[in-house]
């Protein structure tokens, strides 16, 4: 059986409608139950919930520890898939790239502009990239969302696409 | 072939999350998409778009607006299914029931406490049970969503329960 | 707390997919599930699985079986909606019919033309209604579907037209 | 812009459910419909429906069409992806495999235990899945479903797992 690790961190991936509030919040984590959809014969994937935040509200001390975790993960040699907020989520792959050094796996950020089980969200679709690159992919920091791959040093969000575009060197 | 028509004010059951501003909105009526998903064989369902709001935004012009097209419609001796948001959704039924003394054809309300196409939403429920009400009730002012049917001046929003309530007389 | 009795007996509203046979069977009862997706605050329903059939194959002892449990159900006057193959719906409602004589509560019977869970399923939109017209109807025998409602001895299948329609006198 | 091939030959992830027959069959093909909920920002699907079969009945000639599509397709030097009945998956994989020779890009089969659209359905988990592989494997010719990637002459449908296992050399 391999293993995978999904950390998750928040973002609109995870945002629930609050019918309290009447808005979309950061409340509960929902992953587990989109997983649960698809099918993983091989694979056991081992959820982390570290936080559940906008990713505007992420401070130094949240970064910390995602890479605390992801380097504790990375002793047992299995790629990590993190779901995350897009507006920091390059900041925060480029961290872990700086602060990780060379890599044996793949670490692979992904996240969603709709969140998960709202009409037309690309969650389901994007969290079901990031576990088949996590199999695939080389190891190294990647962005992975709407069917494209970005190296995090070359990814830049297009918030008017509403998508990750490739930063011109 | 028997015609219901069905007038949208908006309301939670219209919103739409927007993506670029990270919210839930009334932007477009989509009450035409999921009235697709819906089995009428005999029945015409005539739709016209009042307006998009928020029923907490609803003013007088609002409603007098409401209450015209109602008159109008009323004409043709069809029953009448109004979508609109939970908030003042009392307020506006009132309003009718007052203004256009006795009736011929039910006036159904109904609306959502989480958007249609949201995941655990009530829109499609609540429209599935206002079409079947304006078939079936008896002339009058009513209010039909979550199963249950209230005379417009029996009804209460209770906030925390997320439902409407029957007042004590 | 309103209670509402709801006795499954199959049909094509309960199959489901078989992978290994590539066929779609009267397996497991998956009502339940889909009851769920509702909201209904104040009405407890109470389900009984009584058999899991394609009505084509219902025998009579298998409506004395029906007959049997709707009569003790009776005692509590509460309704009860029955889920049914629609082959054979009219003729287990016209037996129901006959047997019990007067009614106190509706006996409302549905069903579906595609399963429920499979894309464009009429079966929610179904159960929703039925769920509504137990509510509301008038104590006798009726057929719900499609948002049309028929007194069990007017109604008729039209298979060309995947729906009922009324008998003519 | 990207371009990437689709072809379809039927199989269980396009069949439909007939209101008429009661049973599911293949009548009309659906990919399209369901490659319009994927986002695919930087990639030009192109659709060609080759035949709609249970991939029991293809028979050579079937083959024979689907090699020369293929081998006409390669000139472009695009990625594609071949949606097929999991029965004979293998042995359309490896016939292409045996006819093509070295390849410069990736041909990706798929498809699905349970049809899309269907509850529970594996189909656009699988679809989403052979759009990623068509980016980024090597070129030669590919099994993928299930988070799963099988070199075609390694794979083996376990009709009993319902998916494909790894051949034992």
């Amino acid at each position: 059986m391999r293993i995978v690790h999904v950390l998750t961190t928040g973002g609109t991936i995870e945002k629930i409608y609050s019918e309290t509030r009447g808005s979309v919040e950061n409340l509960e984590s929902k992953i587990d139950r989109y997983l649960r959809r698809l099918r993983l014969p091989d694979t056991r994937v081992e959820v982390s919930q570290l936080m559940n935040k906008d990713s505007l509200e992420m401070t130094d001390a949240d970064r910390q520890c995602v890479l605390a975790v992801v380097q504790a993960k990375l002793a047992g040699r299995r790629p990590i898939v993190i779901t995350h907020g897009t507006d920091t989520m390059v900041e925060t792959g480029r961290y872990l790239q700086r602060e990780l050094g060379p890599l044996e796996v793949p670490i692979v950020l992904t996240g969603a502009m709709t969140p998960l089980g709202f009409e037309e969200s690309d969650g389901l679709q994007n969290l079901t990239e990031a576990l088949f690159a996590a199999r695939v992919l080389a190891p190294g920091v990647w962005i992975v969302m709407h069917n494209q791959v970005f190296p995090v040093d070359r990814a830049r969000k297009d918030r008017e696409l509403a998508r990750f575009v490739e930063v011109e060197r």
